[in-house]
């Protein structure tokens, strides 16, 4: 178990998901697509900024970015925290108003990210095949909505099952 | 205030630290003394095996990093984060054996990195100027030692008075 001390927080299913938020996490799933495509750890990410906010009227998407384990060689870079890095320095103001789509529930680093970023509200495509730090964005007030997709449960399953390893070293598991 | 939703923890000043842990500071130190030279956010960090674990019988340095919001407008390249980065991949039984040690308070998105990682001890210079994710490393069972340096408490006052939104911006304040 990951996190003996804590009890792991996994929100349920989000029941009439939004149709902007189905179709931002198709942008994730391209990212995570694209790092299957490369050898990496299947698992995107994505940035919008919510429509009719000061920032922008149309739901604006931001950047994306994938996990770059294999590819890079990184140990940092998960979808989420690429992403932020893609997109590079923004002000408070602009997070506040912005989503965040991963592929897969926020690790403990990301949701940190999240947290420090003022981003208020998380999609995640799923919680199954792994569960982060959902309970540090709840105990900070961010929404989270789970979209619980077959499609990236299968990228995860395949990715994981060929290569354990590497994903065990990503979630820092013996 | 930074997290409305919670209660910030800051750990009390250590007393009677470790000789190896004022010296593996003074690394980290260095890093963010470098990062100031730059221009950038005074912060570094610096990883070391801890002596007698089966990884390294010395306490060996595996690597350090800084701030680089500046530097390479990185918005994720906190201390603690460049320095993993540094590193690179490692599998989860060597970071099981090391402490972290970083000039300031660990923010929560390198608290999550920590918790993730599984980095079991942090050294950290001060959490005077700024307190970060305390309460996760705490309820995840992680270590914290705080030396309270004057040190790394000047060069944050010192930077953070000449550059104040360049401070906000690293702390997702508006
Ligand atoms: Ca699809
Ligand atoms: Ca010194
Ligand atoms: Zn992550
Ligand atoms: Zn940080």
């Amino acid at each position: 178990m990951l996190f003996p001390e804590t009890t792991l927080t996994a929100t349920p299913p989000t029941k009439e998901p939004l149709t902007k938020d189905l179709k931002n996490m198709e942008v994730a799933i391209q990212q995570a697509r694209l790092g299957f495509e490369e050898g990496g750890i299947p698992i995107g990410g994505a940035l919008a900024s919510r429509p009719k906010t000061s920032f922008s009227a149309d739901g604006k998407l931001l950047g994306v970015g994938r996990n770059k384990r294999i590819q890079e060689g990184s140990p940092t870079k998960h979808g989420e925290i690429d992403c932020l890095e893609n997109i590079g320095r923004l002000s408070a103001l602009v997070y506040k108003g912005c989503t965040m789509y991963t592929t897969l529930s926020p690790c403990t680093m990301c949701s940190g990210a999240i947290v420090l970023f003022g981003i208020r509200r998380v999609v995640l495509g799923e919680n199954t095949t792994f569960v982060g730090g959902e309970d540090i964005l709840i105990s900070r007030g961010v929404e989270i909505i789970n979209l619980d997709l077959t499609e990236c449960k299968e990228l995860m399953i395949k990715f994981t099952e060929a290569a354990p390893e590497v994903w065990n070293e990503d979630i820092g598991e013996e």
